[in-house]
């Protein structure tokens, strides 16, 4: 055999926070204490609705594959969803019940990509996109954004940055790394804009629910030909049950089922069965007293990181992370969260992994911890600053 | 926007026989009786073992995601089957838990190709391997494979049709749809002028445990630098669990982890802690006993097609499908089947679904129904050719 990787393989960035999980796990044997605020996996449990659902499932032998695009029942569910919190009509036909946010977005690019296109989104996001889009052969075109614009695409930044081989615009709110929002009227123009060019949109709303300030408009409310992507892991807290949507513009639901079947057969069943409780009342009162905790969290960490003189430029509105300007404490990121995890045991993750862009001047952190973790966590920030 | 569904789409075939369970559906829902040969799903249960293991993952919360390439004591673990089931030691740090083995095909072939290259199979083949070629931008080249080698290829099949762009060979024993294994010498012939040609060779292995003549043997057994695709769904009955596993030759490694955090974040996290338990003896009884009525079934079907005057060529040896010609019979067997199931409410797969050498003389009938459902579907079968 020659070794040869292949070459869509160079393309796909590394994790630099992979290498500090690693270091922070050897930490970790070695007795140290780390607190992990690198992750983007909630701390609180499967509400217990959902984990009744899903082992009723599986003692019912509920276990065998379902069709591909999903049980039928969990994609009107999904679909009266839209009804319910925002008012928007989609249809169940449009629906793709996918294993996790990721499922739904190789079949979404998937079947509306070609080689050698590209997509506009902003730098700073989330790392798994642009990899996404070397998988396929495609490159991500990273737009630089500022605060001045949320950390979000705009109608002008995608006008003045559409070239020949664009094929879309991907926008995420809220926002990983910023937490930040689009506005419902930025949301509303890059979609005209978008169609205007005659491309795809995609919109990433996996963080949807977990918003605290001002409210996320899904993008079907503004066009029926967009794509959406979505999942139960965040809000929802069911990350390992790998569930998640994909809702397609109708004349793209034949090729979305097609790649489905044969590139998953199906999401599990049972996490389907489980889905189909998390989007009952039980469930979202529970959901949303966590709600309520994320933002005492978030409103807690915010106040202390800029007491501790970290630059937040917008203030986060959604998701569980805060995306802090560190350049007056440190003129490298990357170094800075290695020396605080080596000498404080707190593990946060460096720009680099989120874009390019002015990335040596930021950190993101993230508040899947209790409020005792992060008063512990500025604690130990603060020393560390202090004897630096 | 555009419509345009991307071009690899285009080389994606459809399943003719998505088509014919529309049918079905339609039938009975006018209340027709169906029995189904065309599915590839046994109709036992999971065994309790493995639900229980399952319930028992959700109630205590292990539901989080897992390292990307899987549960460290379920990589253990399969590694550990090696040992146990082949006598073939494997390290667990080349194997890798997947969403299903549709996860672990994506993955290796994903890590090893370019588009453009191809990839030498069978022709019949199950015809997801194709198509998953043709997302990424590769062909599978289909070589016409007869009774005489068993519907399997060889070493010299190999030799004749390889070319430039020939990246490997992807083998399946035993093979969907002809249920044939490849002999020992063969499998391993195979791997010594596929490494002779400095290819890689993908041993398809997720029928392994379902066989009933000769028996299986991992290509493990004959060369560490291969890749082998595995699954908890066939053998294991945990189909809508989407848990199984790629093993990769050491230095794609790091990439197939890569790639693996990328596409899927983790396979499921309960659907993995219930694969650990499937691997336990108690499991194992149950899943032998499974194994002996699948054989039974088998015999019966065989002996009742050839009554029939269906002609098998190979006896078939594992999964459990039997792939008939029909050439005696009829002369479309696409015809034929739609013909079958309207008539006498019996759904099978049509040869084309498979490949295209000889495909309209070809159908494969499932026996994943008990024996009381074969008897009635052999019953009709034979009123259906008499009234023909």
């Amino acid at each position: 055999m020659i070794v040869l990787v292949s070459d869509k393989m160079k393309n796909i960035t590394p994790f630099h926070v992979m290498a500090l999980l690693e270091r922070a796990k050897e930490l970790e044997k070695q007795g140290r204490n780390v607190i992990h605020m690198e992750v983007g996996e909630p701390d609180f449990p499967t509400p217990e609705p959902i984990v009744t659902a899903g082992m009723n499932a599986i003692r019912q032998g509920d276990v065998k594959y379902t069709p591909a695009a999903g049980l039928p029942e969990l994609r009107e569910r999904i679909a009266y969803f839209y009804q319910q919190r925002y008012g928007v009509t989609v249809a169940a036909e449009r629906v793709l019940v996918t294993p996790g946010a990721s499922g739904a977005l190789l079949l979404a690019l998937g079947v509306s990509l070609n080689s050698g296109q590209s997509l506009l989104m902003a730098d700073p996001s989330y790392p798994c996109n642009r990899n996404f889009m070397a998988f396929l052969g495609a490159q991500a075109q990273l737009i630089p954004v500022r605060g001045e614009t949320n950390f979000q695409l705009t109608a002008q930044l995608i006008e003045q940055n559409w070239q020949q081989n664009t094929r879309g615009v991907l926008v995420a709110s809220p926002s990983n790394p910023t937490g930040t929002l689009i506005s419902k009227q930025a949301l509303n123009e890059c979609i005209d804009i978008t169609e205007e060019k005659k491309g795809c949109f995609y919109s990433d709303e996996i963080y949807h629910g977990l918003v605290y300030q001002g409210e996320a408009q899904t993008a079907l409310a503004y066009n029926d030909d967009v794509f959406v992507i979505n999942s139960f892991s965040k809000y929802f807290g069911m990350t390992g049950w790998r569930v998640g949507w994909l809702i397609v513009p109708a004349c793209f639901y034949g090729a979305a089922e097609k790649l489905a079947q044969n590139l998953f057969i199906a999401a599990a069943s049972h996490s389907q069965y489980a889905a189909l409780a998390a989007l009952d009342n039980q469930s979202m009162i529970i959901l949303e007293a966590r709600r309520f905790e994320f933002q005492r969290r978030g409103d807690f960490l915010y106040e202390q990181l800029i007491r501790l003189g970290f630059v937040i430029m917008c203030r986060p509105q959604g998701a569980f992370y805060i995306y802090a300007d560190c350049s007056a404490l440190t003129d490298n990121s990357f170094q800075f969260v290695q020396e605080l995890l080596e000498v404080e045991g707190v593990a946060i993750t460096p720009g680099c992994d989120f874009g390019d862009s002015n990335a040596n001047s930021f950190v993101r952190f993230s508040y899947t911890s209790d409020l005792e973790h992060l008063n512990e966590a500025i604690f130990r920030i603060e020393r560390f600053l202090k004897n630096k």
